[in-house]
């Protein structure tokens, strides 16, 4: 299963893209959307877009995996970040592909196995799962591969279960 | 000048077409994306901005004039507006049309000269100002040609301001 994950963002936005075949993950392409400083906000989500749409049409995810948001006390920055996130999710519609969201709690549950793990322990158990030499670099970039990785293991959670149940 | 106004919303979306020529404004298309009740969100986001994008292929407005979000109480509420309000804008900047954006004190004061005024106030100024029959319908279309109208009256007054000053 090949998925997309992304850490939403305005002005840096991580992507990760990696395969999850036989409960071993593999990386596939991962970066960062990033818009300089002073970048005007409709070039921001312009490029948010295109950038998202590009990565999906090059790679052909089967599905994305975004970290959910909640309110911060800068209520100007939580509009933007899901104002940039409705073009997200719409490069997602557009490609036709499923979106699964997932807390930031279900995610450091999901990799660390504790859902109050520190930033650092999710970076290192990105790292190690994929089995790179160093933590991809920007942060948003390790949580949009943990995004993904979390779906890999809900999905083949959720598969399992099925397959107990019917049994 | 053609402005299409916008009350952004992610079940309905006002939308509404004026033009103004010589201080006077003149409705050329206005209703609502009417998403009925447990449509999926990603389907409401899909038929937003899809919408919206023919609207302004059809009416080829001169720019966008939509709505400041501000946060209210409820958290899920506010995110799913801003999410939809985003796919609105990419729309805007996909047609390459400029956005400007308005407070609902602004809009208010704008149309009825007094910034705390009754929804119905501006309602009635919708009507009146583009001699219509009856207020539009729903609520979210009155609110989108508002916006309009707004913008037709800011751009109007900082012309003048302009011509005022170089003479």
């Amino acid at each position: 299963m090949r998925i997309i994950g992304i850490d939403p963002g305005y002005a840096i936005v991580g992507v990760g893209v990696v395969d999850y075949v036989k409960n071993k993950f593999y990386p596939v392409k991962y970066g960062a959307v990033d818009t300089p400083a002073g970048t005007p906000f409709e070039e921001r989500l312009r490029m948010i877009y295109d950038t998202v749409s590009e990565v999906i049409a090059q790679t052909k995810p089967e599905c994305m995996s975004i970290e959910r948001l909640y309110f911060n006390n800068n209520q100007k920055t939580a509009i933007d970040v899901a104002e940039a996130r409705g073009v997200i999710l719409l490069a997602a519609i557009k490609a036709g592909i499923p979106i699964y969201e997932y807390t930031p709690l279900q995610i450091k549950q999901s990799l660390v196995g504790y859902g109050r793990a520190e930033k650092h322990q999710v970076q290192i158990m990105v790292r190690d799962t994929l089995r790179l030499e160093s933590v991809p670099k920007p942060d948003d970039t390790a949580d949009a591969l943990a995004a993904a990785i979390c779906h890999g293991y809900s999905h083949g959670s959720l598969l399992s279960k099925v397959i107990k149940e019917t049994k």
